[in-house]
């Protein structure tokens, strides 16, 4: 048996356990990995050579497939590059298997080439640091190879989601001799079978308690990724008890829950314009008495700030595993199971089934809860279309054949009237938002400018969008004017850290993963140079739609009032740069549409946005000033014109 | 006082501790850091949007000015990405004072925006970490995070000198108020003299008898900065002994030590050459008893593995301080002084003057060695200039002057003998390797080739050039090749971890470090690809020429014999990339010289090293299976010339 058959055996207990996509960084050392990977006839292997670059792609591959991608680099600095990706895969709960190959521990500190310090490369942002064996002569060596492989792949998996690396002693010689072929033989794996936490009935019926008889009760969802059964469940849920439901854009709530969906009570998305109202009146009528939340982090800091002023007596935050942040200071419960699951109890426990199924409970153990399943906790396959097409046999698509109708009629009329009169503000300012945005958007004299710029660009996001927000301007600006409704854009953003280093790649690794897709970055000049490796590779990506908004400098920081104010503006905060990026377009090959004109963009906009257009960079050139001008006057407006 | 004076006294303390630069990255939770070094009178600095190019910009600036640089960075993964230049700084001793900014510790893991887990964010490849204390309103407070920086900088500066992190949680505001002074108030430091340690005088004169009656002899330098006293104390060391002396380029060895310099003892640096031979009876003939060995790694891998498969029956390796280690699976003493006291000492020590001593040490307890001094240690600065005019009151500069005429008298006729019969076939494989080089690179008949057109390129370094050599080609090929004697050329290159992410940006580190220095970096395409960021700023390089080899690929695995007969070379080893340098010099306003040809090489030579031309770009595109053909052509001759 070939001395590397250990090393042979780890693509094929990746493609067992549903690893399909690899991204390789070249490198010397890690060529028995690379070798393997890309000979196993069940992994698609991509060669990427910035591993800055190669961690981000890897990290929107396996954002867009719903499953772990592995990752591999050769010895030293190369995986202190993939460190960026691996702390946003982290806090984004993404799962990544990453195999930094490294010389044998006796070779460390040696002063040999590319050999750095290895073990627990990723520290606190990694779930785990596995060391794979040097030699594998001895069977139990070679069970200890192939145990830890699977051992790392469950644990990436394993709710909440996250990195692991697995570090890969090898020594030489790396090549298969010339002609010589590898075996992939049959691994025995330990497949990991998730269950989903549920709470007892009892303990839901308190909950149930709870909402039924709180007047102000209302739901905030952070970044989520799109999730039918999630939406269907939520919107049930607000149905019942009437209670408003708040998300940014990010946590994907604008998606169609069902066709039948009660419009009235979809999630509400305008809080960064109704919130910076400032009206003691309105802030005074949202306040919540119960805070129901689930999910990521919060884009909206209106939204954020207000919730931690205004601390809600309770505040229950839905998740089934991992640490819990107490974002708003006012943390009192943490319900140990998925959001869709716990929206969905509420359904299915209505006072007369939790009754019902109560008494079951006396006589067998068996906790009654939502359909029992064994899939893939928190990372499960979202197909967009699947949303309109919701199977009724599974669960009700609409108010007409809701599987909790008791509930609704337990409220008495006094709940009843109280959740009306908490609702109603909610909707109130929900309905002023997007009627004044219509109309200041839309105002005929404004100067050209990146806010406006955007919010034509939006408009004509192809149907069935994943949409790539960088940070830092492009996901606020986008967050306050929301996308078209109807149009099934998928929402994502690396909110995990909120760096600028990896948007571009996270969307390339998307673009990648779904040919069919139309992926739509949309990014700011900083971000964009920043990460232009992630262009640098030699696969093609006719679905990629890039709309850069160019203001020569990290624009932000003249939309706060802090550095606007500082004579060091423009040299160390906006860090003023003159790149334009024809010249990237260029070197890669991605037709370059620049506008500086509202005209232009109207104009490019459709070419750009067609499918047969390909790779494409919109390149929409605004002045840094003006921006923050025009900016300043929304602001201003929104201060000044809110009614009811 | 300010809440943040705490804060507004960090530069400060770097000022009074020497340190004259910061690079910093644009960010908002750094504002208080990155104003208060803007404003402090003595701090220079220089903003750098990304943060992995701001880091080796910064080892490039440190390297180059022989002292400590800080770098400064916001929250989030913007640390994350110094993590490769931490880890090169660490492995090549280079002092670099960290600053990243962070949320308070109550705000980790709470969904706020750019917050990881910084502290201990570079692990095993940072000397320290320290946590500046988020509130400083006590004394107590005031006095630790005065005293910590203080802490951080010392350590930092210890031998072997590296990166130390120091994290700074910060509360808002972070800006001042419009026209608000800062107060720069002083501070209390704390000043680290740092000592040289010395040998005993027993145990001198043991070390002494060890030299004095082993025959075979031999002196390896690893990377070492350039240093005349070091320089200078090796020559009358191997004068006195008359040992060969072997280094790499990066040992800088190859730099004239005093103008009555004896040339026929100057140091080896053809091994990559001749060590290729395959002639056993050369082998024997080079075959070491007493290895001495100072310095960092090695490039030439000939070297290394005939040093490890001879395994001599001693080997000292000289070091101050720090991890030592046993490259050659040989060692048996370290011997804990600087490489240049060391060698010095043998000077101050010939058998009369170690007698002497000994005597005095009876009656007092004070070592005799090397003049006592109190300069900070490893990282002094160099000046080219200095060594043609040694002061010859401080140290005598030749052969008729020597400090310690004893020692060579006191080798026997037959010690003096042995000793000549081991030096003469060292010298001869250097003069057939340079007489070999000379003849071949110079043939008429070759295709246009990377390996000659360095070779060509190198002659025409400007006298007293830094020549950054990039990882992984280029400081190959340039190890074979020296630089022309003569030109006082010193080499850098990131050998500490080897690595491709910074190459380029170290040398615009040294650029702006020293502006009236010629700076020239020889590069391969992916390294400088993977690092074109190095040139996003807007500081001017005028100094700068970059030699660029672009082959369109990872050229190195063509040629390695074990990627070369894979299916996968192309794709997965040497990953062709069709990209030309063009638009990244026109993007960053370098000239841009293409060349394909030898005139045009030739013709452009001139003009783009002239120093009126500014900021250049030499672009040498050739073929990557004619550069392995004409290498391997190369290696050939060298198996089958060799003769003495």
């Amino acid at each position: 048996m070939s001395s590397l058959q250990a090393v042979h055996n780890i693509p094929e207990i990746c493609a067992q356990l549903g690893i399909t996509d690899v991204v390789l960084s070249p490198g010397s050392r890690c060529a028995p990995l690379t070798i393997a990977f890309a000979r196993h006839p069940k992994i698609r292997v991509r060669t990427v050579p910035d591993e800055r670059a190669a961690a981000f792609i890897g990290l929107g591959l396996a954002q867009a497939q719903r499953r772990a991608v592995a990752l591999v680099c050769t010895s030293g600095t190369a995986g202190l590059n993939y460190a960026p990706a691996v702390a946003e895969a982290y806090f984004q709960q993404i799962p990544l298997v990453i195999f930094t190959a490294d010389r044998p521990p006796e070779w460390i500190d040696q002063l040999d080439g590319q050999t750095i310090r290895q073990h627990n490369l990723y520290g606190a942002h990694a779930k785990g640091t596995f060391e794979f064996p040097a030699d594998t002569s001895h069977s139990d060596a070679q069970w200890h190879a192939a145990r830890l492989v699977n051992e790392a792949i469950n644990l990436a998996q394993t709710s909440p989601a996250g990195p692991v690396q697995v570090n890969v002693p090898l020594r030489e010689p790396f090549y298969p001799k010339q002609g010589e072929e590898l075996q992939f033989v049959p691994v025995k794996v330990t497949r990991e079978l998730p269950g989903r936490p549920q709470l007892s009935i009892t303990t839901l019926q308190e909950l149930h308690e709870a909402i039924r008889s709180t007047s102000r009760v209302l739901v905030v969802a952070g970044q989520h990724p799109a999730d039918a059964e999630l939406l269907l469940a939520l919107h049930q849920f607000a149905a019942a008890y009437q209670v408003p439901v708040v998300g940014d854009l990010i946590a994907n709530l604008h998606l169609p829950a069902a066709a039948s969906y009660d419009q009235r009570l979809r999630p509400l998305g305008r809080q960064d314009v109704f919130m910076a109202v400032p009206e003691p009146g309105l802030k005074e009528a949202l306040k919540p008495e119960l805070l129901i939340t689930f999910g990521q982090s919060l884009i909206s800091k209106a939204l954020k700030l207000y919730l931690r002023t205004t601390k809600p007596a309770q505040h229950w935050h839905i998740q089934a595993a991992g640490t819990v942040a107490d974002t708003f200071q006012s943390l009192t419960k943490i319900v140990r199971m998925e959001p869709a699951d716990f929206f969905a109890a509420f359904g299915e426990a209505s006072l007369s089934s939790l009754e019902t199924a109560q008494q079951k409970q006396t006589t067998r153990s068996i906790p009654v809860g939502p359909t029992t399943r064994v899939e893939p906790q928190g990372f499960e396959p979202f197909e967009p279309v699947i949303i309109a097409r919701t199977d009724a046999t599974r669960v009700a698509p609409g108010p007409t054949r809701l599987l909790w109708p008791g509930t609704a009629t337990q409220l008495t009329d006094t709940e009843a009237s109280a959740k009306a009169a908490y609702l109603k503000p909610w909707l109130a300012a929900e309905n002023w938002a997007a009627g004044f945005l219509q109309e200041f958007m839309h105002q005929p004299t404004q100067p050209f400018n990146e806010f406006t710029a955007i919010h034509r660009a939006l408009q004509h996001l192809p149907d069935g969008t994943a949409l790539h927000l960088a940070n830092s301007m492009a996901v606020r600006y986008a967050n306050i004017l929301g996308v078209p409704p109807g149009q099934q854009v998928e929402v994502f953003a690396n909110r995990g850290t909120s760096g600028i280093d990896g948007c571009t790649s996270t969307a390339v690794g998307a673009a990648l993963a779904r040919p069919q897709r139309p992926v739509v970055l949309l990014t700011g000049d900083v971000a964009f140079f920043y990460d232009r490796n992630a262009f640098w590779h030699n696969y093609p990506t006719p679905n990629l739609r890039v709309v850069l908004l160019n203001n020569h400098a990290g624009g932000i920081f003249r939309l706060i009032d802090g550095p606007r104010q500082q004579p060091e503006l423009e040299e160390l905060f906006e860090t003023s740069q003159p790149l334009r990026a024809e010249n990237t377009a260029r070197d890669f090959g991605l037709h370059y549409f620049p506008v500086s004109t509202f005209a232009e963009l109207e104009s490019a906009l459709p070419v750009f946005f067609a499918a047969e257009t390909g790779a494409a960079l919109l390149e929409i050139t605004t002045d840094s000033p003006t921006n923050a001008d025009f900016f300043e006057r929304y602001r201003a407006a929104v201060r000044t014109s809110f009614s009811t």
